[in-house]
């Protein structure tokens, strides 16, 4: 698990554990199934699905037997009942209503990003503290002022925030979504933030995504000798 | 690890290989430090640098210790010290040539990041297949035609490429880009790309951030039922 992707949820206790690795796996999964259905596909084995995904056979046996007995011996998979399977255990059978808060650059990029709205993430309100940007709209949504965030969270019944303000403000951000009710945040800030038990977070950050990048290329012995610390 | 943030290179054989998750650590102590730095303090203890991060004093240790031996026992770690050595480790001693292929939403937000451009990041080129994209220019680069890139990646020494493109055209454009010498690659299209062997290659799928965080709403008992798969 990367640091910087890492869920913290305290699950009710009826409901197992299931790593977050696991469930990474499940979208992606899902993702090829789905493009497999509309290209007419009925049935594949679980080596083919895990050929598909860059993962093995027992791998993929092992993370769909956590949710019950899927497939026959020697038939495979139907890639229909996968779906809908996997739809359901994924939370995508109902629609999640989503708020954005900060209306900059990355955030109005999320608003328009159809894929969101292709799983059942509608983003239901946007709000910025810039009085520059409330009143503007963008895909039948309109920017809210910051002060009518909690009302307007609670009201709406808002289920994920999108956090794409600036990272100094993110911490008392994530306070105010999170005493407002909301229970499920991703983060674009670039900073680490602290929720309490029974809230999920993932975060998002594509400069430590650049860095782990720039890390193995600066290791890989192709443009740069291998970097050495100054002491010992 | 999660699969859809895996890294895949073939490293030099002389590098020792550290994990995904110790580079991304890496890089949040980096933030950290440098928000540290910014604010005055001239040391801190391990155990310190853990708290912020949410980590334990004995990992950042040992994170550390790969790299040589860091801190002084009872004075802790010198914040300035610590800061350059991570930047070295990282690769962000130097300036990254970067091209974003793909001028859409994401990809023209992504120009815009000045987050990139604090680390070192610099895209230096931009590509689109659409003729009305190609000439415009914003954050000082020009949108240049789909079919000049081999050409300019390989006159512009471009490190890495940002893939912004719809996911079925992405794979053929890494194959282009890994064809044209770009060894480092982030990947914003939501489908699973093959690279070679010393390649790097990260993924940035927000769609499945998103199933991560419905998975944990839908199952932690608070909104909806347990999801039980349909049959046994």
């Amino acid at each position: 698990m990367n640091a910087f992707t890492s869920t913290r949820v305290a699950m009710a206790q009826d409901v197992k554990r299931v790593s977050d690795s696991t469930v990474g796996r499940l979208s992606i999964y899902l993702r090829l199934l789905t493009e497999l259905q509309t290209e007419g596909v009925a049935t594949l084995s679980s080596g083919e699905l895990a050929a598909r995904c860059g993962t093995t056979a027992a791998q993929v046996r092992k993370d769909l037997s956590s949710f019950g007995t899927f497939g026959k011996r020697g038939l495979g998979y139907s890639v229909a009942e996968l779906v809908a399977v996997l739809r359901g255990i994924l939370g995508l059978e109902r629609r999640w209503r989503v708020a954005l808060i900060g209306a900059g650059r990355i955030g109005v990029a999320l608003l328009g990003y159809q894929d969101f709205r292709d799983q059942g993430f509608y983003i239901d309100a946007v709000f910025d503290k810039d009085p520059q940007k409330v009143g503007l709209s963008g895909h039948g949504v309109v920017v809210q002022g910051d002060e009518e965030m909690e009302r307007v969270l609670a009201a709406s019944e808002i289920d994920i925030a999108i956090v794409a303000v600036p990272a100094e403000s993110a911490q008392s951000v994530v306070d105010r979504v999170v005493g407002a009710g909301v229970r499920g945040i991703l983060n674009f800030a670039p900073t680490k933030l602290n929720v309490p038990a029974g809230v999920a977070l993932k975060n998002v950050n594509m400069a430590v995504e650049l860095e782990a990048l720039s890390y193995a290329l600066a290791n890989s012995g192709r443009r740069s000798r291998r970097v050495v610390p100054a002491r010992g």
